[in-house]
């Protein structure tokens, strides 16, 4: 079966989450004097949200946004790095940083080539009005913008990969998922979708990135370099 | 509260179903001999849909698609009108033709404007596959594409105008619909949400609206003749 869809991974996969909160918390410094480690901070920020999202997919917690956990999360971390004076209007400014990430240089050329072909649509955690918010700020020509949301089920669920195809009306084996984590891409091949790779070595930072974590693997359909290496073989 | 998204109705207000069908009509014609009167074929057609999807909305009919009644008046359309030879494949793209609607002369272009000062999305009883496909072929810049689908009612019941406004993380008062048709709009009013009539007198032919149906009222927030004078009286 040919495939007819792109669904995007968009955390690392599309834009550049950790640059792009180290920029803008180096503005909060200045602004807010909100002197933190901000790689750091960042980092923590990312690293609370796979346990958070979990506590949710088990159940502990009752469904809620990415907004809602990335807040969570905030929260604790400001209590930690002992920020004050920040009003409730800033934290709630501040959490939506997730909304204004700059995609990786190559992402907005890439989609745009993929879409004269394909339809290009997000699948990420991320709740809807994050992504439409984060495709304005960063003008990303989506087709559809589609979230775990719709499905009131977090990936790797494969509630998600399946309900994906279902309502762009394809079948999961026209629906290819594209990724930069192999997890992702490994469950949404358990779910029926083909997957292709695309490495982001610079995702968590230079250097940190294990050879396994980028290297391609013949299990899946493609493997690229980045979106424009994508398109090419695509043949877009 | 200021008004920050715009959901829109898409059939009659955004497309103009009736001249598009009747064009694509043609080409059935002689393609397929399928000569039926094409102005009344796509009459019946659409006449066929509210009670179509009033059945689902009672309760009468499981959930379905828009394709999907679409495809139960076509059938029964191709019976009256003595229609044969087509094939199930045949019959699967003509069905189609409501994914291939074109836009009004102003719609594209203000569309463009409006997009720069809020979020646009569609708010549409057509499915969201039918809404992709409708926005790749017309070149629709749409934010975000919403269906009833997601909510699983169809207009006017409220959760579909509640649903938007949730989805999109906007309060009722702040998503504003826009739609050419009094009954759409007056539901959405009565859900919370401000509403802007555009008048489309051509929508089933020249001459048939009534002046009831094209006037503008002072209960609804903005009254226009297109989305070109729409986005002026927004300050786009």
């Amino acid at each position: 079966m040919a495939v007819r869809a792109l669904v995007f991974d968009v955390f690392g996969t599309l834009v550049d989450w950790r640059g792009s909160i180290i920029r803008e918390g180096e503005r909060w410094k200045k602004s807010h004097g909100m002197a933190v480690d901000w790689p750091k901070f960042a980092d923590e920020w990312r690293a609370g949200y796979g346990p958070a999202m979990n506590l949710v997919r088990t159940g502990k917690l009752p469904w809620q946004s990415i907004d809602s956990l990335h807040r969570r999360i905030l929260d604790e971390l400001l209590e930690k790095y002992r920020v004050s004076g920040l009003s409730e209007e800033d934290k709630r400014h501040l959490n939506r940083v997730w909304h204004r990430l700059y995609p990786w240089p190559d992402a907005v050329a890439g989609l745009t080539r993929l879409k004269r072909k394909y339809v290009i649509a997000t699948l990420s955690n991320g709740n809807l009005s994050l992504l439409v918010n984060m495709a304005k700020f960063a003008g990303l020509p989506w087709d559809a913008v589609l979230s775990a949301e719709l499905f009131r089920h977090y990936k790797p669920d494969p509630e998600v990969y399946r309900g994906a195809a279902l309502i762009l009306d394809v079948a999961p084996a026209e629906c290819m998922m594209v990724a930069a984590h192999k997890n992702d891409l490994d469950a949404a091949a358990r779910a029926g979708l083909p997957a292709a790779f695309v490495a982001r070595p610079l995702e968590r930072g230079p250097g940190v990135k294990s050879q396994a974590e980028l290297a391609p693997e013949s299990r899946f359909n493609y493997n690229a370099v980045d979106f424009l290496d994508l398109a090419g073989k695509l043949g877009c």
